[in-house]
Parts: C-alpha cells; sequence; structure tokens
C-alpha cells in the first residue's frame, strides 16, 4: 500500500480515540438510588435484543435474564441479598442467569445427554451470563440509565432459584438493578493501569509499589469527599475482607442447582 | 410532580431508544480477519483506561491483562489455542485473567492471608475478568476494530500461564484478537428472545417450542448463504458438541494455578 493512499484505519490513528463507549465507561458507577420513572418495556425489549447479540462460546446462548418488576419478588429478592434497598426501589431488577437448561434440551432431543457436570460448562456459562450482564450495563447508560449489579444473589442461590422458577442447571449469578439515576454516579480511582495492564509477560515486581500508590490516591479521593481515610485503604479493606471465605457453602448450592464443577 | 412538567427521562420515553452501543451490539460478531493497519498504542491505552472503570465486586479489581504483540508469543499461544491463525495475525492479542494476586499480597501487607480457596472468590474472579473483556470488546468496536474472544486459551491452562509469566492465583479466563477488520464481521441469528428472556419468573414452557423454531431460523440463515443446513440445526449441533465433557482437565490445572474452588 503506498503512502499516497492511506486507508481510513490510517487515517483515523491520527486523532486521540473517541466514541460513546469510552465515555460511558469512564463516567460509570454504580447507581444505587434512582427516580420514581418507570422504565418503559420497550426500552426493555431493545436493550435485551441488543444484548443477545454479546459474545457467547460457540454460540451456546448458555444465559437467561428473568425481568422483575413485581414488588413482593423485588421485595424477597432484597431480603435475600442481604436486605440492599435499591433492589426495592429500583424500576427493573435484572436476574443475570448462567443457564444450561437449553443446551441439556437440545441433547435430549436428540437422545444425547449434556456434559454438564464439568468446570468448563459451569465457566462457560457463568461468562456468557457476565458477558451478558455487562453489555446490559452499557446499554442502560447508554440510554441515561444508571444500575448496580447484585453479587448478593449467591447468598442464597437455592431460595433465589426457587423464588425466581429457574429449572435446573440454572443459577442466577449476579442481578442487576436499574433505573432513571437521581444523580450522576460518583466516579472511583482504580488501580493503577501498571499494576493491571502488562506487555508481553506479566510482571510482578510492580504490584506492591503500585499498590501503596494506590492506597495514597484512594486516601485522598476519600479525604477529599470529607470522608475518613484510615480503614478505605485499599490493601487494608482487601486484606480484612478476603482474608474471611466469602460465600462458602456455595460450591455445594451450586451442585444442587445443576453444575458439579468436576 | 405535576403532569406539565415532564423530566427528562419522561420526555425520552416518548422516542425509541437509539445509542451507539445499541448499535454496535447488534452489528457486532467476531472478527478473525484483519488488515495489517497496527493498533497504535495510544489506542490501547485508551481502551484499557476506559475498562479499568467497569464493575467489581467489592472494588477488588481482581482481573489483569497481558498485551500481546511479539510474533513468537501469538505463534505460541495460537498452537496452545488448537492452531488458531488469527492469533497468529492480529495486531494485539489480549489475555484477560482472572487475578486473585494483589488481593493476596494486599493481605500478605496486612498479615493475614487470601482466603482463595472457595468457589465464590474464583467466581468473582473469573467475573471480574469477563466484565472488563466485554467492556474491551466494545470499546474496540466503538473505534472500529474488531475482535474475537479465544476460549482456546483454556487448552493448556498452566502452558499459557507460563508463557505470559502468571503469577500464582492467577489464569486467562479468555483472550482476545483484534485489529482493523477486513470486512464487516456476519450477524448471526440469536435464539428468540422468548427462550433466553422471561418475566418475573422463569418459564420453561417456552423452550422446545423456541428452539425448534431457532433451528428453523438458522437453516434459513445458512440457506441464504448457500451452505449446507442439516449440521447446522443449533439443537443438533449443540447435542453432539456438548454432550462430551469439554476441557476435563479444567478443574485439577486451575487447582494447580491457585483456583481450588472448595
Amino acid at each position: 500500500m503506498s503512502a499516497q493512499t492511506p486507508t481510513p484505519a490510517m487515517a483515523a490513528q491520527t486523532q486521540m480515540p473517541e466514541s460513546e463507549v469510552l465515555r460511558l465507561l469512564h463516567t460509570r458507577g454504580s447507581v444505587r438510588k434512582y427516580t420514581n420513572d418507570p422504565i418503559p418495556q420497550s426500552w426493555v425489549e431493545s436493550m435485551l435484543a441488543a444484548v443477545q447479540h454479546a459474545p457467547t462460546s460457540n454460540n451456546i446462548q448458555a444465559y437467561s435474564i428473568v425481568v422483575v418488576r413485581n414488588q413482593d419478588t423485588k421485595e424477597e429478592l432484597a431480603r435475600l441479598a442481604g436486605n440492599q434497598q435499591h433492589i426495592i426501589d429500583c424500576p427493573v431488577f435484572f436476574a443475570i442467569c448462567a443457564d444450561l437448561s437449553r443446551p441439556a434440551l437440545a441433547c435430549e432431543m436428540h437422545g444425547t445427554t449434556l456434559a454438564n457436570h464439568t468446570t468448563e460448562q459451569y465457566l462457560v456459562a457463568t461468562v456468557d451470563a457476565a458477558l451478558v450482564g455487562m453489555s446490559l450495563e452499557l446499554a442502560g447508560d447508554s440510554l441515561g440509565l444508571g444500575s448496580v449489579m447484585i453479587g448478593g444473589m449467591r447468598n442464597h442461590p437455592l431460595e433465589v432459584a426457587k423464588l425466581l422458577n429457574l429449572p435446573p442447571r440454572c443459577y442466577v449469578v449476579f442481578g442487576m438493578c436499574m433505573g432513571f439515576p437521581q444523580s450522576a454516579p460518583p466516579s472511583k480511582p482504580r488501580q493503577p493501569m501498571g499494576a493491571v495492564v502488562h506487555y508481553e509477560k506479566y510482571d510482578t515486581d510492580v504490584h506492591a509499589r503500585e499498590l501503596a500508590a494506590y492506597d495514597s490516591q484512594l486516601a485522598e479521593h476519600y479525604g477529599a469527599q470529607g470522608r475518613e481515610t484510615p480503614e478505605q485503604s485499599w490493601t487494608k479493606v482487601t486484606a480484612e475482607k478476603f482474608s474471611q471465605p466469602a460465600r462458602p457453602n456455595l460450591r455445594a448450592q451450586l451442585k444442587t442447582l445443576g453444575f458439579p464443577m468436576e
């Protein structure tokens, strides 16, 4: 290709990249307070039709979404998630499920049996669900909605599955509260890029230095908000929180739900 | 609030929703053929800075990204993934890792030990990685790039970890080839929304009907492309492929890498 005929790609590369997606990511944050405005059903359907195009391993589409607006159901889900008020308050709650029940049915239709016992199958379904969930968050953000993902759905996976009438081989990976935000979400600093991104090979030498820098940065951030800083050190909070085994019964419960993870 | 003063949200709801994100999702597809144009480093950094704002459970940020441009490394990764030529051809390959090594270091810095043995911790890290990976795909799409996710990184997780110098408690959930697409990706129909989306409670009654409809739709789609249709039935392909246990050694290998999943 001659230097006289730059491709569109080459021309574009002389500019700093800008896009709605980049802007939405930079300004996003978890939104837990919503106005009283409902989300129209046409919007819900438009978002869901779009996120169905998220990537999926081998086109298996091993996820499902349960859309919950019923107030009683949201109250029960909020209780199961450890009394999270925003689940009650949001106009629409999405339960993002890893779901191998359709592949299982396909096997049944053709005289085979789904090999759902492996860790790989559990992983494929869980990742499919996460890809769709992330797409849904950005779809909502792009329409001026705000959301927060709810890992608390894994506090009591059996009860959540029963409440939502999930079939075998299906569990809620996380929930998502969505609505029109009362205010713009706060933007929290993330770890320095040098701690997270590596070039060619992973370099563990940077970690201690970068994490100390992050602790200082977060302390400044919380200080500027007038909040106490010592307990907001990322390394300290993490050292306390993640030295306790979280949800130690999850594996047994997932097995009951049809994910033996052998 | 009076009927005379509609909120911006109420005004917006009279229109059908449109956004870059919705459009990108509808038109996306896996891209495996790239032009020879490189991706500028400034673009890579812009995308990675943006995706660092993806949601993360409790701000744990339990993921890392290794950016690979080195041709030898890509060739070795392609081989480990089952000879996927697009890994060799793409200008930039991203290894999207679940990574508990920074939380582990934080614990060490404060005299505790990371409880990395639970399935929950494995799940949190894996989902964090997937959320960032999905964000990266959309960030690339928004700049006119194209990509394909590579689950084949899990064919040989130990060898991949060694090649990329990953620390303990870190594994590649999937890879991503990215570059300027040679042509627009094909758009493949997904399952009918009624099979995937449920309202208030999950309704298993719809599955058999919807999956039969999907088989017909895919047959039409492939027929229009002049491809043979019988083996393209989703239920048949799925019944064959997923009745075999995929990557049966994954659990043992993940344990070796620091994810016991107890």
